[in-house]
């Protein structure tokens, strides 16, 4: 496969991470019935782990065979690091998938901005730490929070994907994997477990989400390059030959 | 396969999409405790998300080796545009799925009506923008969303097909991506993505439904039709010779 | 496979059916948090619909290559009308049927009935018409509903193990097509199409569960007959030769 | 394999189980709207129940070739009894399993303790019956549903690895029969299966929930021995040559 190809696929994956994931939470999390303000009709945060999770489960169906359906920094540095993904294809995947999640961002602001009384000031689906934590979790735990989940996706993807588990299965783990990292951690940070997808709508808020960005790249990174290297030292690296 | 089978299954299909998706919106996303007004023992939003995608997972198990299960002009359209499909048989699955939609649609309001108090003024789960979205969504927003949303469905089925695709799953990828498009989009337009789906009730609630029906054919059509085109013209079109 | 065995296989599957699938709505459908009565902690219409269409999927994966799995009359009245199944095997899967249900039913009092204040009266998930309608649906509301679900169940169940479907999904696709059937449905009847279901919790709580038992018999036996044959003489019927 | 690489993957993946199932409790069950405390935008019991279940197939699909995945002593007993595994691994799983855990449990109470009020006093997602069942289940009523719910998972597990089920599926059986079992018992005990499990925060909150620990070993081990056994004698083991 091209590399043309490549950067496409994970262009267009990341814009559907981003503008379901987020989406998801900023248009549909919360909605209020009309007769009962006390009643949700919306997704709440069990929706939105479903959705971000969805983005990749379908994703990995559709352009997993073009790419390897990455979508996300620290995966792709993850596979670098676990020995399945040559160093050359790394600056290029990371780059169209902060090009995608801007685009992604962006879409969904159009959208979002259609309906009356619609405030970036509500957060825009950023991730934060601290006083912008939903649950108000400190930034050591936001830390110890990406940096756990992210290792723990590399592990699952390492895993799913190895040629010794059963084929065609790695797109319903690893997305339903991410479904399972958003319910344990929407209220520490928003959950994050990638660069990109942070990047995406903090961009557009800026302040405080710009601020505190370093933290979404820093630990998920570290997260995933750990995550990398540890199973394939613990049991060996065995990428399927075709997926 | 004859045409007269596929004819068959996809207005099988569809009466199922339409009876089973507005089904779970009309009857049971809204189920206040006996005891307690403010309590919703419903399914909420994301309920009817999950129910709208199982009807196609569902499907397309069941019938997707018969007609291919698209339940769906604008997937038709966009497997047309995508190389996926014979032109001559566009026009019988069209009005297979429109019939179906509007046969699924009776059955329910047959079910629906039997509850005391029940009213098409309700909305009957169509769709709708502007000040019959239901979050107030613009005509504009709504667009976009219908177009985008389509577009990335088709993304989803032409790849998920795709001979390069693991074998077997499609039917998940495609069901739980609707799940996922609708986890996104319900408050914007109580999405559609899907014009037969959208004149089923319609054409029961008139008025509104009927005048806004052309946004949910225009959008949705031309999505799809982007859809195809852009799978094909960026990752070449290789349908599984044998789903 | 003995009749022995495949009769062993459908008491315990149809036991884990409605010890499981009522027992979440009895257990765990409304929980209420001890600090606020206005906030339901339980899983709602929507984790009773999962775990309803989990019990099918988890036993169709488990015994699915003993029995069949089927766990309910209409469904094996469903298999016999589209020559899918022995005459002579008929009846005695409805014995093993009806005998698991009860014996889920009797298991689950025990544990319910461990939680002070506990009543039958609260209808210990049984299904009903009319003013035992957890909507208030009509008895010919009722009537339609389980006679259309049933039928389509059947039309998924025959498609999904037809030899032409991709092989190993069947039970992903019925499982989860119960699930479906429940998100439409419990509002209207608290959702059968299965007469064991029925049975075992009406034993229990008899007067009016009892009395209206005869139309969670005759509409679903009803639906699945004719949902077999409709299946066969539209698309033909070609068994997997080994699930 | 060898016995250390196995052991790893055991303590990898009860980490995962305790962190993942347990943290979605503390972490997201209950999160009241800023603006309403009426609403929980939180996951409730059924995400709890979802994320548990995922935590197990999303490791079965990543370490399952590595150590079959158990995270359980109960699943390692049951697949002894049930003549799947030699009798010199169950120690060191057993001492992995708990091992794990107890890390688990560690880490979530790392980030657990990082939002200001926090208290070990809430239950830490312990299990516990009588007055310690969140619905206020007799000791009674705990232990069968213990017993019940191990049994039947080891039913679905022996079932679902048989090499006459389809092949690969079995982390989705045994994943969302997790799911399911939770989806039943979360009122009554909190629900466990899993002496590991229990173990981990039992040990971080002390008192009442070391002292009821007892049953949340006993009934598990007896339930998952004889669910093994059960499965055996009915329908023969025949596990698969090579998950």
């Amino acid at each position: 496969m091209s590399i043309g190809k490549k950067v496409a696929a994970e262009l267009f994956g990341t814009f559907w991470l981003v503008f379901g994931g987020c989406g998801s939470a900023v248009l549909a999390a919360k909605f209020l019935d009309s007769g009962n303000p006390n009643v949700n009709l919306g997704i709440g945060f069990m929706g939105v782990a479903l959705a971000f999770g969805l983005t990749v489960l379908t994703m990995a169906f559709a352009i997993g065979h073009i790419s390897g359906c990455h979508l996300n920094p620290a995966v792709s540095l993850g596979l670098l690091t676990g020995g399945r993904m040559p160093a050359r294809d790394f600056a290029p995947y990371v780059i169209a998938q902060v090009a995608g999640a801007l685009l992604g961002a962006g879409v969904l602001y159009l959208i979002a901005s259609g309906k009356p009384g619609f405030s970036l000031d509500d957060g825009f689906a950023s991730n934060g730490y601290g006083e912008h934590s939903p649950g108000g979790y400190s930034m050591g735990a936001a830390f110890v929070a990406e940096f756990v989940l992210t290792f723990f996706f590399l592990m699952i993807i390492m895993g799913s994907t190895d040629s010794r588990a059963p084929a065609g299965f790695a797109p319903i783990a690893i997305g339903l994997g991410l479904t399972l990292i958003l319910l344990i951690g929407i209220p520490v940070t928003n959950l994050s477990v990638n660069p990109a997808r942070s990047t995406g709508p903090a961009l557009f808020v800026g302040g405080w989400a710009v601020a505190q960005l370093w933290l979404f790249w820093v630990a998920p990174l570290l997260g995933g390059a750990v995550g990398g290297i540890t199973y394939n030292l613990l049991f060996g690296s065995q990428p399927s030959p075709k997926k």
